[in-house]
């Protein structure tokens, strides 16, 4: 049994920009040399997330983001504004709603994502952002 | 310390079938012998979810469904339909606002749920889909 | 390599009342010795969530509530109402979009959230509950 932990670094655009972590995922995981167990990933910041998309152009600069945009939209009124003189409530709010981790299954040295199934980092705030999705990896 | 996988196989009926995880689940961690540990869940596939509800024909026939096509309706624009020719735009955003997986505590053999809390998968294609739950359980 | 369990007990005012599980959940790590490996955190029970968000007066007391009531009004429709007579089918249906656990790794002996980022427990019920949040950690 083994306890590897990792650092992902990612430059983003930030307004719901959407990043595919297939490739870095994969890395970390035989990195680890897990081959059974599972790996915990989690972005750090309150407004980013973590979720799996078919990544592809119609969803991912179009659909999630009018999703969002309908559920906190970015002229909605927010409270935390005022506290901050921020103008990121939406990104909050979307962030908490999607929230920040993935529990993902690791077998045969992969984690098991279908084939039009990306894990993604969703950049939420109002400004490019460099952001970190720390992973650990447990197993054997 | 031991790490195994698993496999749950489901045929559902789509369109946002909820269907009951408890004992696969459950079953799961018997399997493995784990006694206390943690089991990553996740859903293979981008048009599923994963999340717990208390299983009463009310919440799993209805209002779950209700609130999902307010959010993200089955007659809305989704560029996604012109990528494919697809009819499932709509299938995607819920799924990835959802999320594709579960972090659970295994204490005494056991997944800890609540009484009236049940892990589900939501199968939000538009068409009877055959569907993979991929779980690995590690503890001692 | 070691696994260890614990039990986070917290009272609440429901109706979306949010509780910073910072402190609880370090506490649960320094317990457990693990020093690099990963928690799974969730919450018992069929109304209540777990997610993170930076814990401040606006987005705490007013804006995630307020998102919330318009995916999920308290004066909405359920036919989880009609079953049981209750008057939360909205804290339900809240529940189930927001999702019961976090996946969280765990470096040189502590869970690397943001400095603005808070892991928290949204209680969505219509009442004051008592509630547990079973952790278990993993790792060496």
């Amino acid at each position: 049994m083994n306890a590897t932990s990792h650092s992902i670094q990612l430059e983003t655009e930030g307004n719901c920009d959407i990043l595919d972590l297939t490739d870095s995922l994969q890395r970390v995981v035989e990195e680890s040399g897990v081959v059974r167990g599972q790996a915990n990933a989690m972005v750090v910041g309150s407004t980013a997330a973590l979720s799996t998309v078919e990544f592809e152009p119609g969803l991912v600069d179009d659909d999630i983001e009018s999703a969002l945009e309908d559920i906190a939209p970015e002229d909605g009124h927010y409270e935390h504004e005022k506290t901050w003189g921020d103008d990121n409530g939406h990104s909050h709010v979307r962030a908490t709603l999607l929230g920040p981790s993935l529990a993902l299954p690791v077998v045969d040295g992969e984690i098991p994502f279908g084939t039009w199934q990306q894990p993604v980092l969703l950049d939420l705030d109002t400004r490019p952002r460099s952001r970190t999705v720390v992973v650990t990896v447990v197993g054997e």
